[in-house]
């Protein structure tokens, strides 16, 4: 399994796999400032609430490491203004904040030591958080794992596979986790309108890992759960508030609404640090709006509709905590009412 | 507003808009034989329920017109043969063997007059048909707009609008006529992925018929109907059962589930022609399966996924009645359970 973000330690530079161009194209790329790191979040071209996190620390590190700031002030000014640039790429994915701030906070930690030496421990910082996300994930497919039956159909939305994280992923961990351990599994994997990251990653990374996966329009997961092809839901998370009400890509509501409806097992898998203790509730996740260019024009290559349609297009939606089985993370499988006793 | 579909009756031709290459051209074509017939609606250039049916009667007719036998026994049994091969294109929907039966039966009924009589009362009854499909999607409006509250936000899924039938469509024919009668509405498509009926065609006579329209994807629904930004659903169906149990685009069963989670009215349109008595419940329907292109490929252009996918792509699904607040036809608007009395 390839990492999907990750640290050149020799040239310090953020290495990552353009999620844009695939299935197609498995692009290698690096970035070493912040303009282009911001860019790169933005246009998804690393997407998934862990990666995001992980690729904004080695990023943030890559870009702080080049200022010439000689004086800590200043370096820490400037590291102050990369942040905040930084965390406004995205405002959904909790990660991205919880990462840049973590950096921030080591640099000023550090600050006595001067600029060479606040520079060497944001590198292990970045390299800190980087391996925890492996073992996070490996954690969050290890609890996942023992709630799925042998021979079970998953059926699973957007991509919260090795490609959200930098290994694993955490929605399709406990699937990774069971193929090793010889289970049988097949995932149903939702395409995920607008932009496919199901169609296009899900199915593209389980395909290469030899795991049964099917392709469904987001619409059909009606169909199979009606039919009883589903056994168990796993999605990401993008953020989830203190009670339980968790933010993911859109679509994630309807299907948890229809899993409940058909009584399936509906669960949210996400790294602790997604859950953000200042959101009381769904109420007070923002949810990014996106272009409409992204539903009208397939690719943006080809008008699908009347050039005067207006278009709704949030990039998440929030799954109340009633909706939600449990929350599958690296400490633990919790009810959502659970987590504010975790704090 | 155009119709969709028509009989030239200088040339005895079938004319109808193909509705593959909309919304970028308005393609006017005709057809005089029963494999073109066929292709063209396997491949739905003529598609949505009532407009098949329609469509099938006048092609029936521009078919057997050119007929060169001159015994009516040879007449009929060519006429039986076409028949049946036009009912095999799309399994689903009702109307098709509903029209092209009651054409066979009225060809039957009229066989003492000799062929010339029978392909005369041929294109009466295909006119016939044409013209009650009219009447009765007016018909569908003036109780369906009835429902309608002033300001009112309306969802549909697909397209069951003028395109879908001869004039004013079903799903759509209330909203037609609450615009008609002065009433301020708003309409949400679903695109209504594999072949983005919604995004192609709903936005698109609705854009053209100045009625105020915004498309979401598919999995969007959920989040607008939780914010309260949903009054009502309309649907068509393609097959309802005698216990009101209702096969329409894959997708509808979905947004009927959702919608009853937020207690918003649910309500399929489709003329009384739809309703098959021979089908006890939504068991009994059988769902056509489609070609995973449609899925994988957009526009067949572009691969989207893994090479290797799996694909799951049934065209239609089956709404069961208790998920139905009312069905909508020209004779009124029915519970679901009523439906058995109206036989």
């Amino acid at each position: 399994m390839k990492d999907t973000v990750w640290l050149d330690e020799e040239k310090d530079l953020l290495m990552y796999i353009d999620q844009t161009k695939l299935p197609q194209n498995i692009e290698i790329c690096s970035c070493d400032n912040i303009y282009d790191l911001h860019d790169v979040i933005k246009r998804l071209a690393i997407r998934g609430a862990p990666a995001i996190g992980v690729g904004a620390a080695i990023g943030l590190y890559a870009a702080a490491v080049r200022l010439g700031e000689q004086n800590v002030e200043e370096f820490l000014y400037s590291l102050d203004k990369f942040a905040e640039y930084l965390i406004s790429s995205r405002p959904t994915a909790v990660n991205l904040s919880w990462a840049v701030n973590r950096m921030v906070k080591r640099a000023k930690a550090e600050q006595d030591g001067g600029v060479e030496h606040i520079k060497a421990s944001l590198k292990q910082e970045a390299l800190k958080i980087y391996n925890e996300d492996i073992q996070t994930c490996r954690n969050i497919g290890l609890y996942g794992e023992k709630l799925i039956p042998d021979g079970a159909n998953i059926l699973t939305h957007c991509n919260a596979g090795s490609l959200a994280a930098v290994r694993y992923g955490t929605a399709l961990a406990p699937v990774y986790v069971a193929a090793e351990k010889g289970k049988k599994v097949a995932v149903y994997s939702d395409e995920t309108r607008p932009l496919l990251q199901g169609a296009r990653l899900t199915v593209f990374e389980l395909a290469e890992s030899g795991i049964d996966v099917t392709l469904q329009c987001d619409n059909m997961a009606a169909s199979l759960m009606s039919q009883g092809k589903i056994d168990i839901v796993f999605v990401g998370a993008d953020r989830v508030a203190e009670n339980g009400d968790a933010a993911n890509k859109i679509g994630t509501l309807g299907v948890a609404i229809i899993a409940k409806h058909y009584g399936i097992p509906f669960y949210v898998c996400a790294p602790f640090s997604t859950i953000d203790f200042d959101c009381k509730s769904g109420r007070d996740i923002v949810i990014e709006q996106r272009s409409p260019e992204e539903v009208t024009a397939m690719h943006y290559e080809k008008m699908m509709t009347h050039p005067n349609a207006k278009v709704y297009n949030p990039a998440f939606d929030v799954t109340p905590a009633e909706l939600i089985t449990g929350i599958i993370t690296e400490r633990g499988v919790f009810k959502p009412n659970e987590l504010r006793n975790q704090k």
